[in-house]
């Protein structure tokens, strides 16, 4: 596809340019809250990008081909939403007045789920121009492994808008670097260099050269001096970018916050909306109607009607294209429609998982997650990720794997499904999120357990926004051993439970493990995380991979239980000695696994009962924390504090998660329970919270 | 103080040099776990700078002046332990075998309160080298403050070791930039490029100029070629970095990772023990006995002992001139050893608090922070941090403050006290570790409530290593309003208390607010995290500063309730309007504020029992995810998803968190457990459990 030829602007542009500016303090002013700064700094290159530059079908924001546009500072979404209405995407007038308003599609900062032409969410900085690596990734590798001579169906570029905050963010610093590394020609950033920051000027805190700083990292650089009223050299620049197919390119855009406001060039036009008067004479200095709000003049209008209509030709030619693509190529062309379109997953994709019998040697169930990522892989072309500098430890090597690497580059190309992330994780989680939103593909990353949280930016996002991405993390708890406290999270686990639409599985072993990798890839609408183990693991009997779907389940049961014992992971083979224990003692007691509790709490509060019983103790064990563990619980046993440096059988031992030790608590705890009532869980935690609606 | 000009090196050195290796190889080897790669590759340049540059006294490892030296790639811990026993610091050859045991003062990485020598907590990678900066600028800062005319009392350089994992990481990278813009020219790098990571070379993903990349930044850069042996190189160029007083410096030291092993330069030895029959070749090939293990040669021993001396005597140099001071100065004597050696927070320092009565307007627990700020710093000079560019939203800019920026600078100098971090909430919080492990300063830094996370790898080691850090957080639930989901983590309170030693305040007004203060204050050993709402909040009647200390208590009280109301923060005021509605039904309710549930737990069992009551239902209500809450209430009612844009009434209103509602649910909760035993809260929780022994 080609777009656009640099050409001059006339009148009816600057009056476009202009309208942004007043439609973007309208909007904040309407809202009684936004950032009208950035919208209005923004203006000209926001034209010039949108309208020559940006090849997009608003009528239709799902066209695979489309470029990305990303608006890394979210909180000028007011921008956005106003280009979005201008281009005629699904925003209408009314939907800016109610800018920041409940229920609306236009909320605080853009957010992929609720507005069309919206496609990644941002606002937390850094993360946008991240996730524009991913997706400028995701283009390169899609376009390497569906492109054929004369059929460039996977052909468009990634177009970032940035201030400063995003600049002085560490995991954009971890995604530049990773882009220039890839040679990402597609990505192109517009840096609005206005040089205010919220505190003040940027010179208080920000003197690095950020142009230099990204020539280092291997990125083409550009500067255009008056971002205010420049159009022609703003076009210029992004089509020299555009150019440029072998190196990121970024071009700093200098620009007055704020421009035309009695206060511009300051921070006071940052993050509070235009007083009514400023807006007025704003709007005069303008040429326009001051006692007219969110008016459009009807020139401006046609004119953003001509670049609908060239966007609407644009798909048209495409799907043209591909229609011969799909003749000329049907296989390819069915397995790019499933990927991309229809959405499925490989059929019966379980049966190819590994199972275990448990007569077996020892496995830990990082080396089980290998054993999937082996049997998956080969039917799962979109599975697309690596580690972070860990793959050894990680188990993320799988047999065959190729290296995602620049084309000509001695290791792989983009045809690669391997990704080198460095020691990056939040750079990795972020550049997986973009990836997940340009679509066919499945992203996942590994790193340590303890080092998620370096990403928890990013893995929030992920949640927030519905991205399908597979965390995996190995060396889950203080069996990690010698490495020590600094490598042993325990507060991780209770961390990720307690975000919400986040599953996080820990296999008790190998049959665990194939079923987290199942349920992990049915759940399309959210990411899943994986706590793997370090050391072996015993394969135990009667642990299932379909089980897995219930969250919980009865590993063994007796008729009549004193106790119930609840564990995850390596833990579940503790419970399963603990019970032999007590039963050698007469104590008859029910081995529950629980890979999943998020998975167990949206299971019905019968089958949940049914798990964990009525008038029994229940007593969990898991090497983490035990917070949040007394919704599921009557005593929780764990790690509440940071572990330590040894030879992991002593540490377990420290901590009394050793079968005897076990034991000998869930004797006093069902000595406890003798003479008193025993709370009834599943009622307590469910049945008395009033229903609220978690459909937005 | 001076340091020894640059001076050729023996034979004896390049012995002691391959006694480094040897040691570390043996070290690592002796444990069956560990890294040998990087102490064997770094020996040379270990070498050079703790016999010739670093300033320090081995007798004793606190003396105040010490230059300070950070192992950023803390998995390289065996060759800082190796270098603090030829040094004659409290580590002896015993410990070294005894490496990664369980209670040794030699764990996997290096833990500062562990061992005699180690300044910092190591091992998360980038952590090091951003706690480096702190330390840095702590120096600038306490230089600037005591030092006179003829008395430069505080004169010491930062020196860290760092490979390429640390600086792929973003906090590294946001920490350097701030750096170059602090021109922290007491900051030396000593960057080991072996060229290898995990993953294999490191152009598998990481081809940026690195060097060019720290220019950008403001940084002086060299380039040793031969790391392996050229340590003449190798002092001329810490001698030139020393000499760059107005910017920090990296030193590009080309290196062969486990130089001498029959794998060198390759990823092999990066993290796995040498082989007996390596080592032995390695030994023999340096010349010393295959077969003495952990042997240290008397010429090798005898030059360490020399550099020791040198320490003893730099020290007994600047302990003259610090008693020639102390004599001519002696307020400020008074004053640095109040904070630096008996480490005395100002006396009496409570009375200053603001104390707000229930009459007066509402006031947002941000605002009352800004009233604590103000009354505070002027008697806590040791006061000393800022916000990660939002300093108005997060209520930290208080009266008088000034600037720390480079001397020169035309906002402030050294002697300044408020910091602009930018947009770098991990880079501050690692930032803020360095300068608490400087001691003599308490830090402080802000960020959203909801951006914390972005500093999650940092804040897990200031509970770790026990720094006291004040994170101040604001804008901290749903009630940030139109912003967003984007901008709401119901998940991060959760986190928060999941974290050991690591103290949550979430006050409800005012005069909580200073009690917050006071207790983070006294608390030494950690961390506090403050979370301040946006919102006014109502002047609450009978809450209390000192109260805060026991993390809850009754904040009104009925003769026999029906039901226990407890809350934090903004729901407090909830809680006391739910209770006025409940009792215009007859329904009689305790209401429980609970700004710290860490202190809470810390209380006796009989305090807890007499705030939550026995056999009366609890109900909490917390602008947060509910996970956790069950510890502490029989019903829990929040935020379990994620938050909405709108004005922020209407998100209270949609999670229900509005008097009515809450009313309505308490009445179902009592109703529920009318029919039903209660369980006892604080029995279930605590004294159940096993043991464990948190001393380390």
């Amino acid at each position: 596809m080609t777009v656009n030829g640099h050409s001059s602007f006339t009148d009816v542009d600057r009056k476009a340019v202009n309208t942004i500016r007043v439609l973007g303090a309208d909007t904040v002013r309407k809202a009684n809250s936004g950032h009208p700064g950035a919208p209005i700094g923004c203006a000209p290159m926001a034209h010039v990008l949108f309208t020559k530059y940006l090849k997009a079908n608003p009528t239709n924001s799902h066209w695979l081909n489309r470029d990305r546009f990303i608006l890394s500072n979210g909180h000028g979404s007011a921008l956005q939403y106003v280009m979005l209405h201008l281009l005629g995407y699904k925003m209408s007038i009314d939907d800016l007045k109610s800018f920041r308003q409940m229920g609306s599609n236009t909320p605080g900062h853009p957010e992929v789920h609720l507005t069309d032409g919206v496609e990644v969410t941002t606002g937390p900085l850094g993360q946008g121009i991240s996730m524009g690596v991913g997706l400028a990734a995701a283009e390169r590798h899609l376009a390497a492994t569906f492109n054929k001579p004369d059929f460039p169906v996977v052909d468009n570029n990634v177009f970032v808008m940035i201030g400063d905050g995003c600049f002085q963010e560490g995991v954009a610093c971890e995604a530049a670097s990773l882009a220039g590394h890839l040679k990402l020609g597609n990505l192109i950033v517009l840096y609005d260099a206005n040089n205010i920051q919220i505190d003040g000027e940027i010179d208080l805190t920000f003197t690095e050269d950020v142009n230099a700083r990204h020539e280092s990292y291997g990125w083409h650089t550009q500067t255009v001096e008056d971002g205010d009223s420049d159009l022609d050299g703003i076009a210029k620049a992004i089509e020299a970018a555009i150019a440029v197919k072998d190196k990121p390119s970024l071009i700093t855009i200098r620009t007055t916050i704020g421009y035309g406001s009695q206060n511009q060039g300051t921070e006071k036009v940052h993050g509070v909306p235009l007083e009514p008067k400023d807006i007025a004479e704003m709007k005069k200095k303008f040429g326009f109607d001051p006692e007219k709000h969110f008016h459009v003049e009807e020139d401006v209008y046609e004119l953003y009607a001509a670049v609908r209509a060239k966007g609407v030709q644009a798909e048209k030619e495409w799907n043209a294209l591909y229609s011969k693509f799909a003749e000329a190529y049907p296989a390819e062309a069915a397995e790019f429609e499933r990927r991309l379109i229809k959405k499925e997953l490989p059929k019966d994709f379980e049966k190819l998982l590994p199972v275990y019998d448990p007569s077996g040697p020892q496995v830990a169930t990082r080396v089980a997650s290998l054993d999937c990522l082996n049997a998956l892989t080969p039917v799962f072309p979109e599975l697309f990720g690596g580690s972070a500098d860990l793959t050894g430890s990680n188990s993320t090597g799988y047999k065959g794997k190729t290296e995602f690497q620049p084309d000509g580059n001695k290791y792989g190309n983009y045809a690669g499904r391997y990704v080198r992330f460095g020691v990056r994780e939040h750079g990795m989680a972020a550049f997986s999120n973009g990836v997940a939103a340009y679509g066919g593909i499945i992203p996942f990353n590994a790193t340590y357990l303890n080092f998620i949280t370096y990403a928890a930016g990013a893995i929030r996002l992920s949640a927030l926004s519905r991205h399908q991405v597979l965390y995996i993390t190995t060396h889950d708890s203080i069996a990690v051993g010698e490495d020590g406290r600094t490598h042993q999270a325990s507060e991780n686990i209770p961390w990720l439970r307690a975000l919400p639409n986040l599953y996080l599985f820990r296999p008790a072993d190998g049959n665990e493990t194939a079923g987290s990798y199942a349920q992990a890839l049915k759940f399309r609408e959210g990411p899943s995380v994986f706590a793997f183990s370090k050391q072996n693991l015993p394969r135990l009997s009667g642990t299932s991979a379909d089980k897995v779907a219930f969250g919980a389940y009865i590993l063994s049961d007796v008729p009549k239980p004193d106790v119930v014992l609840v564990a995850t992971g390596s833990e579940v083979s503790l419970i399963v000695e603990t019970a032999k224990l007590l039963a050698s003692e007469g104590i008859q007691a029910r081995v529950v696994s629980a890979p999943c509790l998020e998975l167990f709490a949206k299971q019905s509060l019968d089958y949940q009962r049914s798990v964990l019983g009525e008038g029994i103790p229940v007593v969990s064990a898991e090497a983490a924390g035990t917070f949040g563990w007394q919704k599921w619980a009557h005593v929780s046993h764990g790690v509440d504090w940071f572990g330590a440096s040894s030879p992991y059988e002593l540490i377990f031992k420290k901590f009394g998660l050793v079968p005897d030790v076990h034991a000998q608590r869930v004797k006093k705890a069902i000595e406890f329970y003798k003479i008193r009532p025993v709370p009834a869980l599943i009622y307590d935690a469910q049945e008395l919270l009033g229903k609220v609606v978690f459909d937005d």
